[in-house]
C-alpha cells in the first residue's frame, strides 16, 4: 500500500529532519508538521550566547521559516498547533489551535513523534513568582533579557544585578558565563557534588577554578528548597543559608515530553521516554518517535540510555524520517558524547566516566595525563585528558578532556574509536595530523593512550 | 642470551624515541646514540616559525639536551659523531669524529638505524652558489636568517628583499608565509600543477587562492632550471622566463638516507628507504630500522608507502626501541594523515587523494560538501570537505579539508574511521561533539559523509 500522508508531532530538531529526510525519500508524501508553539527550527543552544551578547539578535538562531518549509520543501508546517491525543485506532491525531482553542483532526498512515522534552521544575515554593525564569527556550530567553534591563511588566525601572541559577549542568553553566557577562553576580545551585553531567573530579576542579576565577559561587550539595519574596523573587533559599537575589533562572535539566505517546498506550523506555527500536518505530507498527522525547542506544554498555541532545535529535529524526516515508534506516545508537565551553575552559566527554562505568558494573582502569595542545614554543597550553579501558580487555570505555584550546573536536577521535570498539593500544596507534599551529608531535589523546596502556599492562 | 649493548644511529625524533623507550623497557641496557650533527632532538617542524618570527629563538625548539639524556634516561648521546659503516657480521659500527676526524667502533648487541632524511638536492646549475639555503635543518634556517638580515659573511650590509622558494609543498608554502612576514617578496618555483603533495584540485585551488591573498607569486609546472649569478644567487630560470632574487631556499622534499642500511646489505623498500617488518626489523636479525629512513606501511591500501612523517617516526622509533630491548611491539601502519596552514588556511588530509586512489588501481565515488564550522549565529565559516569511498564496499578511503579553522583536528575523526576500516554509512552515524562555540549541529564530516553515502546509492 502506497503511504501517502505523513504527519509529525514537533517542529524542531527532529521533527524537522524527519519531515525533510521523507520528503527526499518520498516526493509524493503529503507531510504535515504540526508545533505547539509559535516558532520552528530555532538553535535553542545559542540561548546563552543570545542572552550574553554574542549572538546579536533572536533572529539569528532561526534556520528556516514555515514558509521555507512550505515553499522548498512541499513540508506543511502548522504552528501554534497542540497535539492533544494521538487516537492510534483511527490512525488521527487530534490537535487544538493555540490562538483559537478550535479542534482538528488531523489523519496520518505513518507518524513521527517528535515532542521533545520540557524543563524539569523544581517543586519548591515560590516557583512562580514573577522573576524566575525558565533556560531552555526562546520564551524564557527573551523574558530574562527584558527583565534584566529593566523592560519587564512589573520590574520597575530596576535593572537586575544579581542572578541565582538553579543547577549546574551544561546549560546552568552556560548561562552563568552569559549572565557574568552582563555584569550580574552570579550564584549557581548545584544538587550534586559534581557539576556537569558525566564528567569525572579530575575535570570538574578544573571547571570549578574557572568558576571561581570569573566571579561564580557555586554551591554544590546545595539545591534551593525554596525561593522567598514580596511579590517579587528576592531571595534563594537552600540548605547553607539565604541568598539575596533579583532572578532566579530554572537549568535543572529536562524531562521527556512523552505524555501523548503513553496516553495512546505506546510502550515507554528510560527516563519515561517513549521506547524505540533501531529504526526509531514505537511499540505501535507505522509510529516512530525521535529526539529528545526518545531513548537511545549507548553503543559503549549497550544498554537503553536516555540523553537528550541536539546532535542526537538530529540524527534520530533523519532515521525516522526515512524509514517513515517506507526506507530502511537504521539509528545505531550514541557514545554519549558531549562539550561545553565554560569561561575559557572547555570541556569535552565521550562513553562513560569512571562512575558511571562503576555504576554499571565494569572493571575497569584509568589514566590521567597533562599534555600540551600545541608545541611549547608555538605557545601551547595544556589539555587534561582521562580516559578509561575496560580491564581484562583493553577496550576503550571513554574518555574526558579540559583545556584552553583544542579540546572538543579532539574528543571526537576518542568517539570514533569507541564507535569502533578499539583499544587503548589501537588507539594509541592512530596516525593523528601533526603541525606547529595545531597539536605537538605526539597529540594528549595518544599520551593518555599510552599512559592507558601502561595502566592495563599493570595490573 | 641478555641482551646488554643497544646502538642507536641518529639522534633526532626516531633515535631518541628508540632509546628513551629502550631504556623504560630494560633498565640495564647498555645505551648509545650517535648523532653527526651539532644538535639532538629539537622540533625541525618549527623551523619556519623561527624564520617567520612567531618562534623567538632557536633555544626554544630545543627539546632535550644530550645532558638531559645521560642523567635522567641513562643513555650516552654522542653528538659530532657520524657512523661511517655497519659491520653486521662483526656487529659493530664504524663511527667517524666530526672534528677530529677520530675513527671509533661501537659494538652492539642490537642496532636500530634512524638515520632519518635529506634534502632532495635539485642537480641544477648554480645549486652551489652563495645564497641557496636548504629547508630541512636548523643550519639552514640559521644560514638563512643571518642572510636577510644583512649578517651573512659576504653578503654586505644588504638585506635580502626577494625570495625564491623551489618547492610547493608542505615546507615550501610554510616558509613562503615565514618570509612573507620578514617583507620579503615570495616566488615559489613547482613542477607538478598541485600544490601539497596528497591533496586535489578542489582543496589546492583554495591553497593557491591563498598564495595569491597574501602576494606569493607561484609558478606551477615550472621546476626551477637553473640559478645563476656573478658569484652570489641573482636569478632563477626556469621554463618560463627569468625571474630576479636575492636568496634561494630549497624545499624539495626529502630522500631517506638508507645509504649505511643498503652498503650492510640491508633489503631496501619503497623510495629507496630501509626495508623493515611490522616490528620494525630490518632484513637482518636484531637490526631494526624506524623514522625517516624506513617505510611504512599504509592501512589504507595494504602496501608499504615512504611518507616521511615526525609523527610516524616518533611512534616508529618508540616500536623498534622496544622490540630492540627485547619486547614485543608492532607498528600496524599508517593512514597518510598529514596537516599543514598556510596563511590563514588550515588544510589536512588523510588516507587516499583522488589520484592516489585512481593511481592504485581503486574504483571509488568522491563527495565534496562546504559546511561551516560552527553555527552561523556563532561566526561560522566554511570548511570544504572531500571524502572517498570504494564502489563497492562503500568503505571510507580517504578525506581532505580546508578551511579558516577547525580543520586539522576534524581530520583526525576521517584518520579514525579509517584505521577502523569504517563505511561512508558508518562515518555519518557518528556521535560527534557539538556545542556552539565549537561546531554546528551536524558537524562537515557528517555532512560530507551523508554526501558520500548519497553518491554510492546513485552509483
Amino acid at each position: 500500500m502506497y503511504t501517502n500522508r505523513l504527519l509529525v508531532i514537533g517542529g524542531v530538531a527532529a521533527g524537522l529532519s524527519a519531515a525533510s529526510r521523507a520528503r527526499r525519500i518520498d516526493p509524493r508524501l503529503e507531510i504535515t508538521v504540526l508545533e505547539q508553539g509559535p516558532d520552528v527550527s530555532y538553535g535553542a543552544c545559542g540561548l546563552p550566547y543570545l542572552v550574553g551578547g554574542q549572538v546579536r539578535s533572536a533572529e539569528q538562531l532561526f534556520v528556516y521559516s514555515p514558509d521555507f518549509f512550505r515553499q522548498h520543501r512541499n513540508i506543511e508546517v502548522l504552528t501554534g498547533t497542540r497535539a492533544a491525543e494521538i487516537e492510534p485506532g483511527r490512525r488521527r491525531v487530534r490537535a487544538v489551535h493555540a490562538e483559537t482553542r478550535k479542534e482538528q483532526s488531523f489523519p496520518y498512515d505513518r507518524l513521527v513523534i517528535a515532542t521533545g522534552a520540557r524543563p524539569q521544575w523544581p517543586q519548591i515554593p515560590g516557583i512562580d513568582l514573577p522573576g524566575v525564569f525558565q533556560a531552555n527556550n526562546l520564551e524564557g530567553a527573551r523574558s530574562l533579557m527584558a527583565f534584566i534591563e529593566g523592560r519587564s511588566a512589573g520590574a520597575g525601572s530596576h535593572r537586575a544585578a544579581r542572578a541565582a541559577i538553579l543547577g549546574g549542568g551544561y546549560i546552568g553553566l552556560e548561562y552563568a558565563e552569559a549572565l557574568r557577562r552582563r555584569g550580574l553576580e552570579v550564584i549557581v545551585f548545584h544538587d550534586r557534588d559534581e557539576v556537569l553531567e558525566g564528567f569525572d573530579a579530575e575535570i570538574t576542579e578544573l571547571v570549578e577554578g574557572e568558576l571561581a576565577r570569573h566571579g561564580v559561587t557555586l554551591l554544590k550539595q546545595n539545591p534551593a528548597q525554596a525561593i522567598s519574596g514580596d511579590g517579587a523573587v528576592r531571595q534563594v533559599v537552600s540548605g547553607g543559608g539565604r541568598y539575596d537575589t533579583d532572578l532566579v533562572l530554572v537549568a535543572a535539566g529536562v524531562v521527556p515530553c512523552a505524555d501523548l505517546a503513553a496516553s495512546a498506550g505506546l510502550a515507554l523506555g528510560p527516563a519515561g521516554s517513549i521506547g524505540v527500536d533501531d529504526r526509531l518505530q514505537t511499540s505501535l507498527p507505522g509510529v516512530f518517535a525521535a529526539g529528545d522525547c526518545a531513548h537511545s542506544f549507548h553503543l559503549v554498555t549497550g544498554r537503553p540510555v536516555y540523553m537528550p541532545l541536539g546532535t542526537t535529535a538530529n540524527k534520530q529524526g533523519r532515521v525516522a524520517g526515512e524509514n517513515a516515508a517506507g526506507g530502511h534506516a537504521r539509528f545505531p545508537g550514541i557514545v554519549g558524547t558531549a562539550a561545553v565551553r565554560v569561561f575559557d575552559l572547555e570541556c569535552a566527554r565521550t562513553g562513560l566516566s569512571e562512575s558511571e562505568a562503576h555504576a554499571a558494573g565494569y572493571r575497569f582502569v584509568t589514566a590521567i595525563v597533562e599534555h600540551p595542545n600545541r608545541p611549547q614554543y608555538f605557545g601551547g597550553t595544556n589539555i587534561r585528558v582521562k580516559l578509561l579501558a575496560e580491564r581484562n580487555t583493553g577496550r576503550l570505555m571513554g574518555g574526558q578532556m579540559a583545556g584552553a584550546d583544542g579540546v572538543a573536536k579532539r574528543i571526537d577521535v576518542v568517539a570514533t574509536a569507541l564507535h569502533a570498539r578499539m583499544s587503548a593500544a589501537q588507539l594509541a596507534a592512530l596516525d593523528l595530523s601533526y603541525a606547529p599551529p595545531f597539536a605537538p608531535v605526539w597529540d594528549p589523546v595518544l599520551i593518555a593512550a599510552q599512559a592507558l596502556e601502561r595502566r592495563l599492562r599493570e595490573q
